[in-house]
């Protein structure tokens, strides 16, 4: 499948861009301007979706993405707590949805936070297996940078939940966080066998969106049109700078 | 002086690149190449050039290259055992010709090794003072990236002897010896009251050269026309990779 060759594949790091808007006509324009970006994948932060609740809505929105472009296409609904919009959804129904997304439409990937009940977490991970869809198993934390251990453990239970691949991003608060983040990186990149995707966020974690690759992680978040997380770097300028660092570094 | 104001001004990271011919007229056709390629620093990497037994020789080198550039002038004679040239002085003509330099000639800086004797770095620190040159005490591992605790206390050792300037170059074996360098670079910067230089060297090391000012190593160094130590990058490349990455992270 295309998201499963696309974390095979020797491209490193790749870039992912999300779209955010709220309506349907928005989402579409949105999707046109990201589509012109050339991203290796995008998601969808439905979160921002005013029409969330409605579960046809959210599936005809899938397949109009679907139809429009074969990049590989990333479902979220970033919960609150770790940095996304209010939905009216209880986290029962957010779940609902991802397995009826899962099951239904031609959806690559779905993102769910790990910290979520066990039982949450290995319902949306059966609908993925089952249906041939990728998991991505994440964790956010917008106001520090959790201590090493505490990271390292979290990468390990995503992996053990049965994830295809596993996404940290924590806030840094000193240039310290920024390099402890960075050597975590390695240190899951060495101890897991699922790809790794991690970020240090913020305008002090800029950096990381950058050189994150020669440390192992796999793929990065680049703005298209909007921002869906402090530090995010437009696509062209993040492209521009990752080139420039491989001419140099090969690693 | 021009040395000291490079130093404290704003710009980061500053660019030095060597010079590395054996005789005069090398020197005189490199030197307006690197001139060109507009550094912040020159290096004279006078353990490559044949007369370097002749005292009267280097002197007249160095007022040649004050007197066709403005650019700072670093004096640096590279010990076999930390990654020079094979030389005809030994440690205390070496010495010698140091003091001499700093008391008859315009040169900005010089560079000396921190594990020399003791009296060796002090006689060198003396004359440098004395003259109002600039003094880049400095370490270099070839094989291997000494443990966190003796990097920073190499460190220590060298603010403590006077230096104007700490430099450490060392050489990775892994991705984590980048890290750890970058890391104590990071400790060091917050440690001592004079600025810091530090580079991990070879393939593996390269991004350090990209990326060290953000962990706040001060300068770095370039190649011009030839590489003066393995993992050195092409100016122009390094100038790219430093601005595109300059444009994201602002650190």
């Amino acid at each position: 499948m295309v998201m499963g060759s696309l974390f095979n594949n020797e491209k490193k790091p790749l870039i992912c861009v999300p779209i955010t808007a709220g309506t349907n006509a928005n989402l579409m324009t949105q999707l046109s301007d990201v589509i012109e970006s050339e991203p290796d994948m995008i998601e969808w932060r439905a979160d921002f979706f005013e029409q969330l609740y409605d579960t046809e809505a959210v599936l005809q929105v899938i397949e109009k993405i679907k139809r429009k472009t074969g990049i590989p296409l990333l479902f979220t609904i970033r919960s609150e707590k770790e940095g996304g919009e209010p939905v009216a959804l209880n986290e029962s129904e957010k779940v609902d949805l991802l397995v009826n997304i899962c099951r239904n439409t031609a959806v690559d990937a779905v993102d769910y936070e790990v910290e979520n009940d066990r039982e949450f977490v290995e319902n949306v991970r059966d609908a993925a297996k089952q249906n041939g869809v990728k998991l991505i198993l994440s964790y956010h934390h917008f106001s520090k940078t959790p201590i090493d251990q505490e990271l390292l453990k979290i990468g390990v239970k995503m992996e053990f939940f049965g994830a295809d691949v596993a996404k940290i991003a924590v806030m840094p608060q000193s240039r310290n966080d920024v390099n402890r983040l960075l050597n975590v990186t390695m240190q899951l990149d060495d101890m897991l066998q699922i790809p790794v995707i991690t970020m240090s966020m913020g305008e002090l974690g800029a950096i990381s969106r950058v050189i994150g690759y020669t440390y192992g992680s796999r793929l990065t978040f680049a703005v298209g049109v909007e921002s869906s997380a402090p530090g995010q770097i437009p696509i062209t300028k993040l492209r521009n700078a990752i080139e420039a660092v491989q001419a140099i570094a090969s690693v």
